[in-house]
């Protein structure tokens, strides 16, 4: 019996029913681990053994009692697990705890296998999870890109299957940017819904716990365990946070940003992506009503040129004014800029946040939920070598008001960019919804996400009418397909326009090896079943054979039978079915 | 037909359902303003012409439409009222605003005759109502006493009768500790309950408007004609606030200082007058739970010696930077303490006041309404000139924590000290339950205040058992007589010590003018009922006739007949009743 690829807790939980080992799901968490080398995704392992023995200690299988029973799972190194060095990724602020977050206990409580702690910008303090003395973790998709912070190395994790959810903290999205990025679910709890014991501050009057999963379920099967108000902790609000819905509310009012509040620094991959994630809502939700953004990017602005700031020097306010050589030099230069705020500022602060809160906060009125981008575009390292600070800053662009607005945010991933990148889609609602978001945003994911894919996906070529942005394209989404990545054919083929239509068709015909060109295709993810109804639901001449691709994979793809030819125009110097309309179109 | 003495509604609407005038109304209320002459009461005055046409212009009386017709009232001077200058004590900041509070507003609309703008603590900063460049007002009851602040006018104009009620504001204790000063009620609203707009910030996060009235019945009709959500006030709640309930709920759950909490600093008149009114309360609502304040007292510590100061730097910024020397030496002196905190000293009080919340809002597991003095003893103008600061501080030690807790209070005048200078109580519960507070309030008052004697009361002076403190004082108490003040006969008394008891009794006999000598008396006002009642029950050879006091004052009073005198001892000697019983105790 093997451990699913994507850990998920159902897939683990039948695993376990039909009399999987919790030990070989430990084992092979850390066999992945070792797999990946990336040193930077965690700062200190649980021994194996030590994780080992825990799994073998558990009582007999029993998901509703332990609804986490056998899951593995990460913890951000900015929050205390006793016996485990707690250091923020500032090696010289290390400490070792003697209590473990309360969080972090009732993971554990509830079944839940820590693996270890992972890296993040230090002291929590960025978005970018470059931020660090340690190396950083590669982002998990492309490692020309950021990981995204500063809960690095728990969405990079995540995304590569070693653990099934990890602890994040969110201040200004270090939640649900690290998600987007490595295409997985960040969810970032109302605040005050989780006790944040344990837990290092950024901004005390900001900061939550967040969870990165790979599903939304997952994501929200760990929330609830952690849920619950603490008297211990000055930030617990005992909040009621209804779960989520079995079905969506009726008559659900959906929020979109207006055009004008739309930013995407020019980024037409993400802003494509972006609109195939809102029709998708649309397509769940309804229409969408359009929402101004501007009470909220001034909200935003806040943070970053306001005395928030502030809380992050109170945070660390001993290193800073005595030992400021032991920060990363980039974390020092962000927090010093707290000195310039006094008092009158700190509370000037709060009253122009009072203002704000009332006119964002009237969208309430009018929407029960409002989608925007996770961020604006991806980053990559390059660029953040270049400059530290501006590319950090435009990826809080979505993200950097939610918390002092006081709402609760699911970050999932959306339809991806036509290269194949994750663009994210961030739910949001006023705090309490948390529900409602996993409601919707299970809904969303399995329309466009990996959820619909599942472990047992089947890689489909097309080449196409059903490629990005062609018409055809709604019947994958329509099936929970998930794009994985544009690919050319090896240079084997040849490319036909077949007559009828609409819509027009190509037809890809393999020939011999080097007798043809490389074609464009985008390789999809199906389930079994959306593969089987896809499958059968193709009109002669065209079918299913199995490609070559250029990256050397070998997925199922579009072929044409070659008695089909009769009346078609062979296409094969345009290198690619969009090429061809584009050509058409111009004539 | 004559305004009341003191005109609460219901007898100035019972007064309108009889015919009187208005316009009668208005012009006693500046008839009386000058008869008290006391030139630090009012900043501006509404021309009495313009206030008799408002008075005039009212639609015909219907109290249901209107529950405030033709109810005179003030308006402290830092609350915006179009056309006339806003000072807050100030001459140079002064400004004369286009737009009404939208509080005043509805109290315009609601009827009431607004009278003027009344004199304060300059910038609302102080608890004496001394720190003001004009004259200050004078202590309605003791002029050697300070009128209490900040709101120092409001509560002055309240306490001559000249206004039915009077509009303060409220951040460290400003709407209750002039209230007890001067034997009216204070109640402070939860925070957000009123609109704030229109209302010169002092600590934005802690502001609020309240009311002062000669009854809790008038203070809440105010507060309810104000109470509403305002969308254009950042500060604005939405809460909900039950109208006090007809009936106590039944369990009510009473606490009350342990007796480690209380902090008299020494003086025993004002901790035997807390104790007299804890047993009221405790008469009205069952045994009380003790209370330890040490959370509370920690929480009041912070705003005094923390960076909450720095908001009333943020209200008058452009002042404190640019003319300092406008403002009143103490006013500056305290205000520029803002200048050594930082944003981050602003954060982490913020931190350590959510920490002691949490303790602090335990006990609301146990009780439903903890009461505490208003102040721990009354300051006068002469310790004020020896020390502007600490007598200042010191009247705050039971108010400056409230509205850092976010919870509602209601002081109402409690039993008097011996001295007959009044001592107040304070009733507090979370934010909401200002409803409850009215409820519990208003019959306390009429245990132990003024709402029970009435504006024909009838004076009594007591010179034996029914003395403060000895056997049958209760009896006062339980027939709602106000203590007025203590005073001497004229030199024409003899005392003697009647035969029989328990209780002893004296016998007052009175001589020939300048024959005998002057004998303690306490004396009291009860309602024509009450006193009725209560000589009714004389036994003989006691009876009521008309005394002559020192004060040249004839009051009704106790007096014995000559046949009742055998068996009796002269006393004469010891100038009193409780100078007698000191003197046999001693025996």
């Amino acid at each position: 019996m093997t451990v699913p690829p994507f850990p998920t807790i159902p897939l683990l939980h039948a695993a376990y029913a039909d009399g999987l080992d919790p030990r070989a799901v430990v084992a092979e968490a850390y066999r992945r681990l070792a797999a990946v080398d990336d040193p930077g995704i965690f700062l200190a392992l649980v021994p194996e053994a030590e994780a080992r023995d825990a799994a073998a200690a558990l009582p007999p299988f029993d998901p509703a009692a332990m609804p986490l029973w056998g899951v593995p799972f990460a913890v951000k190194d900015n929050i205390d697990v006793a016996g485990l060095p707690t250091t923020a990724a500032c090696p010289d602020f290390a400490h070792t705890p003697a209590e473990t977050a309360p969080a972090v206990a009732r993971l554990r409580a509830a079944g839940a296998i820590l693996i270890g702690k992972t890296n993040l910008d230090q002291f929590a303090t960025g978005l970018v999870g470059l931020r660090t003395p340690y190396p950083a973790p590669r982002n998990a998709i492309d490692p020309a890109y950021v990981p995204g912070g500063s809960s690095s190395g728990s969405a990079v994790a995540v995304a590569h299957g070693i653990v099934s959810f990890a602890l994040g903290t969110d201040t200004a999205g270090s939640g649900r940017v690290p998600a987007a990025l490595n295409n997985v679910v960040g969810l970032k709890p109302s605040l005050g819904a989780v006790s944040s014991r344990g837990m290092l501050p950024a901004c005390r009057t900001l900061d939550t716990l967040s969870v990165f999963a790979g599903t939304v379920a997952d994501a929200d099967a760990a929330f609830r365990v952690m849920l619950g108000f603490d008297g211990a902790d000055p930030w617990s609000r005992a909040l009621p946070v209804p779960p989520a819905p079995a079905a969506l509310p009726p008559g659900l009012r959906l929020g979109l940003p207006d055009a004008a509040s739309l930013r995407f620094c020019g980024d037409g991959l993400s802003e494509a992506a972006f609109a195939a994630a809102a029709a998708d809502l649309e397509g769940l939700a309804g229409a969408a009503v359009p929402v101004d953004l501007a009470p909220m990017f001034a909200v935003a602005a806040l943070l970053y040129d306001g005395p928030w700031v502030a809380e992050r020097y109170a945070a660390i306010r001993s290193v800073m004014e005595t030992h400021p050589d032991i920060l990363h030099p980039t974390t020092r230069a962000v927090i010093a800029a707290a000195e310039r705020y006094s008092a009158a500022d700190a509370f000037a602060g709060l009253y122009r946040l009072a203002a704000l809160r009332r006119s964002a906060d009237a969208i309430w009125d009018r929407v029960d939920v409002l989608a925007v981008p996770t961020y604006p575009r991806p980053q990559t390292c390059a660029a953040l070598a270049a400059d530290p600070i501006g590319p950090n800053s435009e990826l809080g662009t979505y993200t950097n008001f939610v918390n002092l607005l006081d709402w609760c945010a699911l970050a999932v991933p959306g339809r991806p960019r036509a290269d194949g990148f994750p663009a994210g889609i961030t739910l949001l609602a006023p705090r309490g919804s948390d529900g409602l978001l996993a409601a919707l945003g299970a809904r969303l994911h399995a329309a466009s996400g990996p959820a619909a894919a599942g472990p047992d996906a089947i890689e489909l070529a097309v080449v196409g009418a059903h490629l990005s942005g062609l018409p055809l394209n709604r019947e994958l989404a329509g099936c929970g397909a998930r794009f994985l990545r544009a690919v050319p054919t090896a240079r084997d083929y040849r490319l036909y326009a077949l007559p009828g239509g609409p819509p027009q068709r190509p037809g890809l015909l393999r020939v011999g090896a080097g007798e043809g060109a490389a074609i464009e295709t985008e390789v999809w993810a199906l389930s079994p079943a959306a593969f089987g109804r896809f499958v059968a639901a193709i009109p002669a001449p065209l079918g299913i054979g199995t490609l070559r691709l250029a990256d050397s994979t070998a997925p199922k793809g579009f072929l044409v039978e070659p008695a089909g030819l009769d009346g078609a125009a062979e296409i094969t110097r345009f290198g690619g079915w969009r090429a061809y309309l584009a050509d058409r179109a111009a004539a």
